[in-house]
């Protein structure tokens, strides 16, 4: 059976850091404030979504409005070009490139690169309940620590299609997240293709499908679920590589801030 | 000659530090910005007022709405307690000390304390003009470093009574620069009773009063052009004066930011 390439992020070839650890982010926030007017912020569709979503109103809490500002900090201050995102998140993308020309053109200097979005060739994933987000406080998430069994429980609990009733009736592959799931995951392209087709003929269980995805989900997970619980042995070893990570930022950090005060005059 | 108590500011007792070499109050603003919701931002009249002074609109700067939010960072993060400030810089006390007592009550902590204002027994100085507001930009300032010869001039210039033509007419008190100059800066209050009384029943012409509050300023001016001279001799000495307590300062802005970390468990 194929499955998709391994996604494990290798820590010699990615840096790790706590955003928190670099004072350098805060200080950037601070200056692109200074670019970006109020009206612009709410026209943001991701602020503007989310505000909807956790009902905030005109009680919305001033870091959560300037908090693109905060992410364009996030990326610039790296000089981040390639950035890995959703869907959903190329606004935030188009906030920190109109952010980097209104600098760059306001102190004439081209010290700040644009970054290109990085999009995944799958969208977000629907949860198990066939809604369209899947979230942990929806209770229909799938985590990447989840063991073989709890894999099994939540395949097997799927939305499908309710009116596929007996396993001889067709079914409908529309909104069934075990198929959605097969699109994603399955890297057997023939063998999709035949389930979907026989179960829209009929004649296919929901339990037969359900039971290769649980397969096919597991032999994605299981070299995460290796790798996690040899890295679990080891807490310091994760330590020491965030604080390793978060050391050689704050040095790219202090560089890029270097610059930029040079450039706004503020280098005394 | 009664004049004011010298008001000059002694290294040796005040902390001089420059705002931008401080990343602590960045960092510290950016925490602060979760505690405050837009809408109370765009309430605070300081920020409203200048709003409408400057035509900003609904293009506020995000950096301009939030600039309460960082001047709460800027007073907190040497906790200060007494604050000297204008009457119109009221409110951004009343803002701080909002984001005090929200942090602490979030964060179940008494870490923080509030500002108390100072308010000086003095109001905002009209221009020379008779404008409410001095400032550089109207051309219609009095600065601490003018000579002797362009305070005369600038005396000269005030606004009196425009009414007050011939010498022996009645001469008007009210929005009368020159007396307004003479209530603030004189402290031989019989006297200014004395000149008031007899601008107002005539005979007492503008040259003269504005020829006693020239002597009256330069009076109050010259021991600070003598101490402003004798700093101007040894740049390097004001220079060391301002990184030695921008140093100092960032001790006590990372001990708060310490202390800070620990509370919202971010303490790495």
């Amino acid at each position: 059976m194929a499955r998709m390439p391994n996604m494990t992020i290798d820590p010699k070839k990615t840096t790790f850091f706590i955003q928190s650890m670099i004072p350098q982010i805060a200080e950037l926030t601070i200056f692109y404030l200074n670019l970006v007017t109020v009206s612009r912020l709410k026209r943001n569709p991701t602020v503007k979504t989310e505000i909807k979503l956790r009902g905030f109103g005109e009680n919305i809490p001033a870091g959560f409005l300037t908090y693109p500002v905060h992410q364009a900090a996030d990326i610039t201050i790296v000089k981040g070009s390639l950035v890995p995102v959703g869907e959903d998140q190329l606004p935030m993308i188009e906030q920190t490139n109109e952010i980097v020309r209104t600098f760059n053109r306001t102190y004439k200097t081209d010290i700040l690169v644009e970054a290109a979005p990085l999009v995944s060739h799958v969208s977000r994933l629907p949860g198990i309940d066939g809604k369209e987000k899947m979230s942990k406080s929806l209770v229909n998430a799938i985590f990447l620590s989840d063991p073989a069994d709890v894999i099994a429980k939540k395949v097997m609990q799927m939305y499908t299609d309710p009116d596929h009733v007996r396993v001889q009736d067709p079914g409908k592959i529309e909104g069934n997240v075990v198929f959605t799931y097969l699109d994603i995951f399955d890297e057997d392209k023939a063998k999709v293709a035949e389930l979907k087709e026989h179960y829209q003929r009929g004649g296919l269980g929901d339990v037969v499908v359900k039971k290769y995805l649980i397969e096919v989900l597991n032999a994605f997970l299981e070299p995460i679920r290796i790798r996690r619980s040899e890295l679990a042995k080891d807490p310091e070893q994760v330590v020491k590589i965030v604080l390793e990570g978060t050391t050689a930022t704050r040095q790219v950090a202090e560089q890029t801030m270097h610059e930029v005060r040079k450039v706004t005059h503020l280098d005394y």
